[in-house]
C-alpha cells in the first residue's frame, strides 16, 4: 500500500497515511483534533475540513448535505468522507477542531459515613525459632485474629509472593492493607496510617476521577478527561458500532482507550497529591452500561439490540492488574451494578447519592446525558426507564452545537422588548454585551436550553415549535427555504459566520425534551399518581442548566420549582460514595436488583404521549408552577 | 564475551558457549545430559567427563577428590569445575550420562468417593425479549437456581467475556461448569458429560501427573517425567542455593522450568486421552515444602535458614492462568497445603490417602525421598517430623549411586555360602546368574538397601558397619586404604570398571536409616508407647524395597513385618484423592493444621539416640520380629 504525506493546519501535525484512509481517520492518527459526533459515519456533519492542497477522492452525495456548493469551490470536505489519494495539506476550521473540553464534573461535598473496604491494620509479630517455627502467613494471620479479632482472611497471590521479604525487612512490623476484612492486599514495612482509592465515573463524553484518601475520605485531588474513546463517535451507538465492525480487535481497542485515560488520570491525581499510582488499593467504578462493558471488555453488541440486554448486572470485583490498570498491583477495581440495558451503574451511582428510596414523597431523577434515565419512586417502590434524547441537549445534532468547550455560548438573554441577544461563553466571566472581545464559536447545552426557552418565552417560536411567521426582529431570518433566528452575528464569533438556531435544531430539542416528558409522564401513570413532590436534575449538564428554563421548555412534568434540584455529577458522587463506605455496596446490589425497568417503546400510550410531549408546555393548569414563574416575570418587568 | 564451539560425545549436541562457562553449564545449554546430584556445587563428582580434545581451564584440587592421577592423564575433568578456554570436544561416559529415569509412579487403584469441585450443569434458558430483559449472566444464574437450587455464584472473568456468544451460539442451551458450587468456570454449547482433571506430585526428582475424568473417577492416562529443575541440583537445598546465588531471576527460573514441565505433562497426557490442555479444568498439586513454594513462585530461603519456616502452610486456589499453567484459560489450581518447613504437601497427600488419623492402631507413616518425613498416631494424636536422611537412600551421594534408570542395579542377592553375588538391573526380567548380556551401570536406591542388608546378614560387614575384616571372599579387597566389596566386575558393566560398594557408601547409608531410626523413636518417646502396631513405606522408593531389607537395616523400630506396608507413590495418590474430592481437601485443610510437628534436633536425646541407630540392628529383645526373620531364614537354610 501507497503512503502519502499528509499535513494539518493550524496545528502542524504531520506524517504519512496509508492512501485510501480519510481525512478524519489520519487526524486520529496524527494527532490532529477534528470533532466527530457520528464517529465517521457522515451522519453529523461535525467534521468538515478544508483542503488546501493535494488530491482527495471525488465529492460525494453524502457530502452536499452538509456543504453548500460555495464552500464544496472554496475546498471544504467531510473528513469522514475525503480520501486520501496523494500527499495533501488539510486546514482545520475553528469550528472543527476539537478542543480540549472544559470539564465540569468536581467533587461535591457531600457528608459520606466513612467505612471504606480497605482497612489498615499494624502489627508486630514474634519472629520464627525452632520452638515456633509457624509458617509466615500463619504468624500474620494469627497476629491480626489475636489483636484485632479479623476472621479466617485470604491473601491476594501478589501480596504472598513479598509476605516473606517485608516481613524480615520489616523486623515483623508491617501494616497490611485487609480489602473487605477478607482478603490481604498489601504488607508495608513499619506503621502507615493512610490508604487510597480511586472513584470513577466514565461517561460517554467524560472520565471524571477522584483520588480520596480512605481513611478520612478527605478528595486529595480530582481530574477529568475526554473519554478516549471519543474520536470513535460520541455516542454509545457509534462505539458499539465499532467493536462490531472492527470484530477482530474493536473491542479490544475500546477497552484499552479507556484503560489507558484511566492510568492517564491515575498518575496525573497521584502526582498532584505527591502519591504514586501503586498507593491508590482501591478503584470504584461507574458509568453507563455500553461505558461498564468496555470498561470490563464485555462484548457490548446485545446492548444494541432490540431487547438490550446486558450481560452482566451485578456488580463486580476484579483484580485492577487483569484489567491492565497501573496502580497498586493487587488494587480491587470494584464495579457498581448496573440496573439494565439502558440504566446503568451511572444511574446506581446516583441513586445510592440520592437515595429516593428512602423518602416518602414521589420523587424523580432525571439524569440526563446523551441517553436519559429517569427513576422514580419512594422508598415503598422504585421504577426506572431510559429514553432516547438524543445528543441535542449536550450539543449534538445543532447546527452550531458544540461541547462545553471554550467559546461555547453557555448562557443565552432575549430582551422581551427589542429581541436582542447577549450571550455568555464558557470560560468567561462577562457577558458579550460587558466584554466585545468575547467570539463565540457554538453553543453548548446549557446554552441551547436556554435559547429554546428564551425564544418561547418570547414568543418566537410557538408551543408547537415552530418559529412564528412575522416576528418583528433582524434576527430572524430565512435561510435556504428554512427559518432561523442569529444568537451571535459574525462579528462576535471565531468561526467567521453567524451562529443561529434553526428550526430543525428547535425539532432535535423538542424530540429529546418530549421523550423525557412523555417517559416521566408514563411512570407516573404506572405508578397511578399526578404529582411530584421533588425532581432531581443529574448529569454533569444538570448542575448548569438553568431549572426555571428547563421546566419552561417542559423538559419534566410539573413540579414545585422550589423542590427541583440541580445536584450536578450525583454518578461520580455515587462512585465515591461506594468508594467511601461499603455498605453502601450492598444498598447498590439491592438497589439494582430491585428497580424495576419499565420498557417505554412497548407501551401501550407511548407514541401520543410522545407526539403530545413535543409541544412546548401550555400555561395551564397542568403547568400550575410553570404559571407562576410567568406570572412573576410579567411582574417583575 | 568470546563463544567458543562445544562437541559432546557421543549425543553429537553442539553449539557455541560463552568463553569461562563450564561444561555442566554448557551441556545444559546445549541439551546434552551430563548427570550432577550436588547442582555444580564440586560435591558429587557425579559429573565427571573426558575432555578429547581442546582446552579448558587448569585441573584444580577439588578436582582431584574424585579423578584418579591416571584419569587426570586421560583428560577427566569435574564438568561443574573445568571451564571453556576455546573449542573443546567432550566425552561423556557412561556413568555421567543423566539418562531418561524409569518412573514408576503409576496410579495404584484406590477406591475413592467421588466428589469434584468441578461439577457440569446443563441448562436451557428462555432468549431475551422486551417483556424479559434480564442480563445474560442473571438469566443463566437464574436458570441454575431454578433447576439445581445453586446458590448465589460468582463467575471468572474469562468465562463472563465468553457468555454471550456461547449463548446465542448454543441457541441457550448451554451446559456451565461450576467450581466448589461457588464460581461458573466455563460455559459450553449444548449437553457435555465429561469434564477433566490433573492430579500433579512434584517431587524433588519426579514429577507424576494423572489425568482423571471428574465425572467417573476414571484414570484416563498417567505420565512422568524427571522433575526439570534437576540440571540445577538433586536435591532441595541445592534448588534454594540456585535461588538465592541467582536473585535476579532465579526464583522465577526455577518456577518456569517446573511450569514448563507441567505444560508439557498436559500435552502429553491430554494427548494420550484424545483430548486438548483446555479440556482440564483442575488441577490438584502435592510436592515438599521447597517445591510447593517453587510452583508458587516464593521465595523458598527461608526453607534452607533454621528455624526453616514456609511462608504459606495453608491450601491455595489460584487460577491456573496466573502461574503460566496452560491448560483451560479459567481452571484452579487447587495446591494442598503443607504441614511445615519439612514436612509438605506432599506428606498431607500421604496422609489424606493413608488416614492414620482415622486408625485405633499405633501407625508409623514412612515416606522416603532426600528428605524423610515421618508421621506418628492414630485417631488421638497425630505428630510429624522430619529428618535429612539425604540421599543415600536413592542412590545419591554413593560411589556407584544413581537413579533407577537402565542398567541400575535394583536388586542384588549374596549366597551366604559362597559370598558370590547375584543382581537385577532396573528394565531386565532376568538375573544377571540368568542372563550374561546384562551390564551394569550402577547401583540405585532399592538396589543400595539391598546390598547393605545382604551385606550384614551374611557378616560381610558388622553391626558398626565396619566391613569386618578378613571376609573370605575375592570381592572384598582394599582400594586406596580403604575396604569395598565387588558387586559387579568390569566384565558385568557398562562403565568398564568393578561396581563395588565402599566403606564410605556403608557410612552414608547408617547415617539415612539411623536418621529415620532416631526419629521415630523419639516420636515414639514423644507420645509415650513402646510398640509400632503398624508401618506404612511410602515414596516411589517405597514400592519397590524389600520391606525385610528395610527391616534388617534398621529403617524402623521394631513391628510385626505382616503389619509393614509398601503403598508407593501414596502423595500422588493424595493429589488425586483431593482431585476427586473436595470433602477430602477440609480432610487436608484439618490435619495439617493440627498434626504437630517435632523438630528433633531440639529434642534432648536427639544425638544420642542418633549415634545409637547408626548400628545395625542387634538381633536382641528390641527386634522380636527382625529374630522372627532370621531365625526363618536359618531353618530354611
Amino acid at each position: 500500500m501507497k503512503k502519502f504525506q499528509v499535513i494539518f493546519q493550524p496545528s502542524g501535525a504531520r506524517g504519512e497515511v496509508l492512501e485510501g484512509k480519510n481525512i478524519l481517520e489520519a487526524s486520529r492518527e496524527l494527532g490532529a483534533e477534528v470533532e466527530s459526533i457520528c464517529g465517521g459515519e457522515r451522519a453529523c456533519g461535525k467534521c468538515r475540513v478544508k483542503l488546501v492542497d493535494g488530491r482527495l477522492s471525488p465529492f460525494t452525495d453524502e457530502e452536499s448535505k452538509f456543504i453548500t456548493e460555495l464552500e464544496k469551490a472554496a475546498g471544504y470536505r467531510l473528513g469522514c468522507a475525503a480520501q486520501i489519494e496523494g500527499d495533501v495539506l488539510i486546514f482545520i476550521p475553528e469550528e472543527s477542531r476539537a478542543g480540549k473540553q472544559v470539564i465540569r464534573k468536581a467533587a461535591t461535598q457531600r457528608a459520606i459515613q466513612l467505612k471504606p473496604a480497605i482497612q489498615l491494620y499494624y502489627v508486630e509479630l514474634s519472629p520464627p525459632s525452632l520452638r515456633d517455627p509457624r509458617g509466615d502467613l500463619d504468624r500474620l494471620k494469627e497476629g491480626l485474629r489475636e489483636r484485632y479479632h479479623l476472621p479466617s482472611l485470604d491473601i491476594d497471590y501478589l501480596a504472598l509472593l513479598k509476605l516473606p521479604a517485608v516481613l524480615r525487612q520489616a523486623d515483623w512490623k508491617v501494616t497490611v492493607a485487609i480489602w473487605m476484612e477478607k482478603e490481604i492486599l498489601d504488607i508495608k514495612p513499619g506503621k502507615v496510617e493512610d490508604a487510597y482509592g480511586l472513584a470513577v465515573d466514565i461517561g460517554t463524553t467524560t472520565v471524571a476521577a477522584y483520588l480520596c484518601n480512605l481513611r478520612n475520605g478527605e478528595v486529595v485531588a480530582t481530574e477529568s478527561m475526554m473519554n478516549p474513546q471519543m474520536s470513535y463517535g460520541e455516542d454509545v451507538m457509534s462505539r458499539i458500532s465499532y467493536t462490531v465492525t472492527h470484530p477482530g480487535d474493536g473491542l479490544e481497542r475500546m477497552h484499552d482507550l479507556i484503560i489507558g485515560g484511566l492510568n492517564q488520570l491515575s498518575r496525573a491525581l497521584t502526582e498532584k497529591g505527591h502519591l504514586l499510582p501503586e498507593d491508590i488499593l482501591e478503584l470504584s467504578i461507574v458509568g453507563n452500561t455500553v461505558m461498564h462493558h468496555l470498561f470490563l471488555k464485555i462484548d457490548p453488541q446485545y446492548l444494541g439490540l432490540s431487547p438490550f440486554p446486558p450481560v452482566v448486572r451485578q456488580s463486580n470485583n476484579l483484580k485492577a492488574r487483569n484489567l491492565g490498570l497501573k496502580v497498586h498491583p493487587s488494587a480491587n477495581v470494584y464495579v457498581l451494578p448496573v440496573e439494565a440495558g439502558f440504566v446503568g451503574a451511572d444511574n446506581v451511582g446516583v441513586l445510592i447519592a440520592e437515595e429516593p428510596y428512602h423518602q416518602d414523597h414521589m420523587v424523580l431523577v432525571v439524569d440526563i446525558g446523551t441517553n436519559g434515565e429517569l427513576v422514580m419512586g419512594n422508598k415503598k417502590i422504585l421504577i426506572s426507564s431510559s429514553c432516547a434524547t438524543g445528543p441535542a441537549l449536550e450539543g449534538g445534532y445543532i447546527k452550531f452545537g458544540m461541547r462545553a468547550a471554550p467559546g461555547a455560548i453557555e448562557r443565552i438573554r432575549i430582551d422581551p422588548k427589542t429581541l436582542e441577544v447577549d450571550f455568555k461563553v464558557v470560560n468567561e466571566e462577562h457577558w458579550r454585551s460587558e466584554s466585545k472581545n468575547i467570539r463565540a464559536k457554538g453553543i453548548c447545552g446549557s446554552g441551547i436550553i436556554d435559547a429554546m426557552a428564551e425564544l418561547y418565552r418570547n414568543g418566537i417560536i410557538e408551543k408547537s415549535g415552530r418559529f412564528r411567521p412575522g416576528t418583528p426582529s433582524r434576527r430572524m431570518r430565512i435561510s435556504e427555504g428554512k427559518p432561523e433566528f442569529v444568537i451571535a452575528w459574525q462579528e462576535e464569533t471565531a468561526i467567521g459566520k453567524d451562529i443561529t438556531i434553526t428550526q430543525a435544531d428547535v425539532r432535535n430539542v423538542q424530540l429529546a425534551k418530549g421523550a423525557l416528558y412523555a417517559g416521566a409522564k408514563l411512570m407516573m401513570r404506572r405508578l397511578g399518581f399526578e404529582k411530584l413532590d421533588k425532581v432531581i436534575l443529574a448529569g454533569a449538564f444538570g448542575s448548569y442548566i438553568n431549572k426555571e428554563e428547563a421546566m419552561i421548555l417542559g423538559m419534566f412534568p410539573d413540579c414545585d420549582l422550589a423542590n427541583v434540584y440541580a445536584v450536578g455529577n450525583a454518578a461520580g458522587d455515587g462512585a465515591r460514595i461506594a468508594l467511601l463506605n461499603r455498605e453502601k455496596r450492598e444498598e447498590a446490589e439491592e438497589i439494582a436488583r430491585n428497580v424495576e425497568y419499565m420498557e417505554l417503546t412497548i407501551e401501550a400510550n407511548f407514541q401520543k404521549e410522545f407526539i403530545e410531549a413535543l409541544e412546548f408546555p401550555h400555561m395551564s393548569d397542568s403547568f400550575p408552577h410553570l404559571r407562576d414563574i410567568v406570572r412573576k416575570e410579567i411582574l417583575e418587568q
